[in-house]
Formats: structure tokens, sequence, C-alpha cells
């Protein structure tokens, strides 16, 4: 079973919107089955969308189409769909009444564009939105299933969740696609593929191996089909096991499990704590830990001390630390931790300090210098990094790499 | 001139990847004058790639293909560009030192793998890559442009900046695209398109306006063709002016200028400076305000108190507002405020504490309740939010509307 999805809007071709709904939607079709075979996006012109239509129905059963539902005149999805399936707009009490809803629920008044949000082209079924006023819309014809929704991620998220997904799985029966990732990091894509030569050469026609690299980490993505779930889904442990036999000391956990989930889930095990002492990372690796729920079981706090002032103030930093070996060094990082742990009183601490960039490096210590600490109740290690001159790079980079030692320590102590 | 984008790559297909690229890209072509038409995804198929190169050709002067082009056995780009221009993989001598020199800088050894990537089709021009092994390659055929470059970001991005970008100029003399951004918070997408209902009917053919929201934020987007570029330019401004004319108070910005950016400006036009005390957001605010290059000229730092325990110790808020009134209260916000502003000697400071979610609710405090405050040197405002059930989005918006009113206190004061 093959599906499609095409994008609607002129903010994705000018590069003002990232699309980020197609990633969610492929994978909430993979779940049940599905399989993307392509996604476009494209500008609101009606010529334009019915040929990405007709284009689309030929590769795929299922198309899904978002964006171009707004109350305003750029909008035009719901005319040209009118067009493309030979029907007319037509008020729907249904929807009107999920407007009418919405609004007064938010304690709003109605207002005439909002109302023209019901009307719907007569040959579709309304999928409801509890979270904006677009509607979504189903059509079928010849056997082939055609889903309009809006591109505001939380209501497209809502009405593919809660209609358009319980539909297609009752709609179709599907063969099963299964994908089993291996997180690393530590070791570039190269190195790894060079270990894994031969285990790859070997996998059998339905697997295939991916390698998918972002800044500090590489996501190795097992993919499998067959109609049998179960031998599938043996059969790709197995070569999970295999691979990770081989470059077990980069693994970090499974099927996109971000650094800081992992770490969440070590302490809670361990009814342990951690705080932070950020200098170049402007508070976020605090960010990235409290984003995992919960994290309140685990987590205590950090401070972010951008100045050297609030270094010595907040953290009291020894002056003359700062003064002899800099804010970028050992000296300093160790210091970091080990105040921070003891001001927070917490079971590990993670510190850093660094040269993000674009300004302020020098020849000794250029844009990309970071050095990082870790302590635990009883020692602190560090460990110094020689990034890039991207400030973003960087910033994302250190956090990774402390988050990895931190890891490590909590699982080594 | 018409462009179009194919991104190839399993990864973005099963929604393990977010295709950033293409936004970027599309950015860069729009400077020059080229107009994307449409963005493909697919997947690492030879007869896929070369369908849609086919249907690409038929729609665009100029088709950017990224991904593919990693030295492990899943991608398969040069191969079937081999096949699609019929010619053949050569050794590349510039290439290959290029290769070289890569690995050379960073004391790692060359292995035969990255060695393969300076092959090369034999019809193409080799485009320099100086953070990668993957060279890109510019082809020509029938006056039409193909350019294949890695997916890797700051790969692609290098490329496109040190050659495609310059090269394309050269070779096409094109017509002129501007788009103007106003940048609005506070307001929703409906009530704006009602003020500007009027205006909006009697704008010129040439001249498109786009309401494009995200999480607290919408911006307008005015796009505008045509030959003569000043006109167009004074056209857009006078329409710009017009629009903001209607909608000042809710207008913060212009041109997908952050608001950490805005606050950057308006801090360091008046030579002062901020702290932050996060507890829901926890440490977000202060990574947006770091996100931007020399941040550390205004901000001092951050105390993010993520516990009740190291909200008394760090900030000293008083045990018994905390246990009178709850961390999520105006009381708390402001003896946090006040605590970061004197600790941290800052004009200003922002401080927040809110229930995020999913757990922690109460009838009272239901998930979604923020209490934000901004401490200035003689008085503290403070501000109650009441969003939704959705940890990352209420993260975002406590972030946006903090940071908004922050803004207004610093033009107000």
């Amino acid at each position: 079973m093959d599906a499609e999805i095409i994008t609607i809007g002129d903010e994705i071709l000018i590069g003002q919107v990232i699309d980020t709904n197609s990633a969610w939607i492929a994978q909430k079709l993979n779940d049940i089955g599905i399989n993307l075979v392509q996604i476009s996006s494209i500008s609101d012109n009606t010529n334009n969308i019915i040929v990405a239509l007709d284009h689309a129905i030929e590769r795929a059963d299922v198309v899904i189409i978002t964006g171009g539902l707004g109350p305003t005149k750029d909008d035009i999805t719901k005319e040209t769909l009118c067009t493309y399936f030979e029907t007319e707009l037509q008020l729907n009490d249904e929807a009107l009444k999920s407007v009418e809803n919405y609004f007064e629920s938010k304690g709003l008044k109605t207002t005439k564009l909002n109302r023209d949000q019901a009307l719907l082209p007569a040959c579709c079924k309304p999928l409801q939105n509890n979270f904006g006023t677009a509607q979504g819309m189903w059509f079928e014809k010849n056997g082939k299933v055609f889903v309009s929704i809006p591109g505001v991620p939380y209501e497209m998220k809502f009405i593919m969740e809660d209609s358009v997904i319980p539909m297609l799985s009752t709609k179709f029966q599907t063969n099963t696609i299964l994908h089993k990732t291996i997180m690393t990091t530590g070791i570039g894509e190269s190195y790894i593929a060079e270990k894994l030569s031969e285990l790859e050469s070997n996998l059998p026609e339905n697997i295939k191996l991916a390698y998918l690299p972002k800044p500090g980490i590489v996501r190795l993505r097992l993919s499998g089909t067959g109609s049998d779930k179960k031998a599938l889904e043996t059969s790709l442990i197995n070569y999970v096991q295999e691979i990770e036999s081989v470059i077990s000391k980069y693994v970090y956990g499974y099927d996109d499990e971000k650094l800081e989930k992992v770490i969440g889930r070590l302490l809670k095990d361990k009814n342990e704590t951690v705080s932070t002492a950020e200098s170049c990372t402007g508070g976020y690796i605090a960010h990235l830990i409290t984003s995992i729920a919960g994290s309140s079981n685990y987590y205590k706090g950090s401070a972010v001390v951008y100045s050297n002032e609030i270094k010595e103030k907040v953290l009291e930093i020894n002056g003359k630390t700062l003064k002899n070996h800099g804010a970028v060094s050992e000296e300093t990082v160790i210091e970091m931790a080990e105040s921070v742990r003891d001001q927070f009183q917490t079971t590990y601490s993670i510190a850093c300090s660094g040269i993000a960039g674009p300004d302020g490096g020098s020849d000794e210590k250029p844009v990309g210098t970071v050095w990082t600490a870790i302590a635990t109740y009883n020692s602190t290690i560090t460990k110094k990094f020689l990034f890039e001159n991207n400030r973003e790079r960087n910033i994302e980079r250190t956090a990774i790499a402390c988050l990895n030692l931190l890891r490590k320590s909590i699982i080594d102590s």
C-alpha cells in the first residue's frame, strides 16, 4: 500500500517555513504499514495542485494533502478540490457547529470568515478538528483515498490521529514495514561503515541498512519488509544485536531515543539527580534535559553563568582561576561542576565552557574550543573538544558531548 | 527562471529526518531571482530518481538534487546520474586531492571508501566541498542545469554558497522576486485578516499577502514580482507601512527577525542588560537569548530553578510564599524576577513558573497555567497565561510571551 503527501503553500517554496508535517505523517503511515513513496511541495496555485494530484494518484493509493485551508484569501485548496472532484462548496451543518463551538469555548465571537470555514465540497466526509476552524476532508474515487487537512501542525496531528489513521487502518489491509534504529555517538559515518562492511554485504534482500549522520550523532537504520510481522521483527532484532556486537562502545540507544531521554531513564532507575553549570551552551543542556516529561524527578536546575562576573558570584569560581587560566579552561570547568553539584546537592553535575563563536577566538583557543566536566560524588572527569567555527553547531555538539559523558559516568559509577 | 529541488533519501520518506535543506536552498535561490516551483522528496531508488528528473526538467530550468552521495552502500545518486547522463564514473584528480586534504587536516587516515568519493561522472564539473568528502557536481544538458550536492546540511550550504549560487547568477539573468515579512505576536490569524480585509482586496496583481501562523506568532508575508527592482521595493515598503498602521500594536519586527534578536538590538542600543529565572521553560529562554551571536554583551545568565528546594536556595524565594501560594503563582514569579535581577545585577529580568505538562495540573491550576514577570530597576509587572495541554508548545509559547513582555518593557522604559 503506497501513499504520497502533497503539501500546499508558497511559504515552503520560498523557504519561510520548514516542512515538519511530512516527517510526522510518514511515521504514522509507516506504523500502519503504509509506505510513503513521494512528498511533493507545491504552491497555492489551482493548476499546480491538479497536476500534482494527477501524478500522485498514478503512484499511490492514498494521497494526503496538507495546507491551504486557512480562512484567508491566499488559501485555495477547497475550491481546487471542488474542481478536481467536479463538485461544489456546500454549508456543512456538522462543520458549522464545530466552528461555532470552537470560538464559544474560547469566549470569542465567530466572524464571517470563520463561518465560511464550514463550507465544504459536497462529496467529502468532514473530519473533525478540535484545535482550529479548518475541518479535514476525506474523499474516495476509484477505490483510492484523498485526504485534505490543515497545515498547522497541531491541527494536522489531531485530525490524523483522531480520524485519518483509524479510517485508513480499517479500509486497507497492509503489508508490514518495520524499522530498527541504533543510535551512536563519538564515531564518524565512514568509520562505522568500514567496521560493518562485511555484515552489510550479507544482509538479505528485504533488509536495508542506512547511515543517518547529524552533528555529534550517527543513526544506523535497519528497514525490513515482509508479510510475517513476527518473523520480520525477530530477524531485525538479530541484525541489531550483530551490529551492536561490532560497535558496542559507540551505541547509546535505539529507535531515535534522545540522549536526554536515555539519561533520564538511567537516573530514575538509580534514584539519582543531576544539575548543570553552563557557559557556552547558554541553557541549551538544561532545555534538552527539561524537554523530557517527568524530568523534575531527577533534574534540579542549572546555573547559566554567561558572564565571568556571574561565574564568580553565583558559582563562586575563584577569581584567580579565571585570571590565570581563563574561563575556557580545565581548571574553570572543574570548579563549575563541583560548585553546582554542591550547591544544588545532586549526584552528578555537568559543566561546560567554550568559545561558541563567531567571535572571541584566539590562536591559543580558537572558536570551537570547549572544555567539559562531569562531577560525581567523589571525582570529576574532564574532556576538551575542538569543534568548528559555527555557533549553532558548536552549541549542539557541546550539549551532545556533555550528555554522552554524563551517560558514561552514570553507567560506570 | 524556475527551479526544482529533488531530495533523495529514504530517511525523509519514513519520517526519520525533517527536510530543512529545501527551505534554506529556496531562500538562496529567491535572493538571486530564481523561483522554486516544486520540492520532491523521493527514495534511494534508481527508477524513482530518473522519473523525478524527467518530471522536474519539464517544469524547471534548474534542478537541485540533494542527498544520496555518502560513501555507504545505500547511496546511489552518482551511479544513477551516470545512467541519466549516459556517462561513466571516472577518478577525478581534483576531487581526490580534496578528499585526501580533508582527512589529512583532521589527522585521520583516508580509507578505501573515502577514496571512492573521488569517482565522479565523467561529464560533470566538480564543486569543491570543504566540510566533507562528497564533492558537488554541476551538469548541463539542453541549456538546463542539474546540480547534485550532499544532503548533510553544512556541506550542502558550503557548496551552495561557494559554487552553485555564484555560478547560477552568472549563467542566468533573472526577473526580481521580493518578499517583506511583518512579524506579529499577541493576535490570531483570522483577527488580523478581518482588520486587513479591505487593504488585501485592493492589492495589485503582482503583490500577494500570506498569513503564516506558528505558536505565539503570526507572520504576514508580502511577495511581489516585477522587472524593476527599485519600483517593486518601494511599492512593497508602502504596503508594509499601510499594514503596520492598521495593526501596529502587534508588530514586533520584520523579515523573520526573531524576538530574541530584536531584544538584543534594543538592549545593545540602550547599553542595558538582562538575566532570567526560569522554572517551567527549563533554560529555553536562556537558550533563545544566547543563540544570538554577541549576546554576552547584554545577557549575564539564568538561574534555572527546576525544583522548589533550588528556588529557595539559589534564588532565596521565601519558603512561606511557596507554601502559601505555590510555585506557580504571581507572588513566586515576582520574587524570582526581583531576586535574579538583584543577584545578577541586570537592568531587567524575566521570570516564569508554570505547569508545562503532561502531569502536574489541578482543577485550580490546570496544565498550561503559566505566571510570568518582568522586573525593571524600579518596578515588576506580571502576566498570567493559560495555554494548552502540550509540553513542547507550552514551553515555546511561554518563552515567546516572556520575550515579548520584555520587549515592551524595554521600549516603554
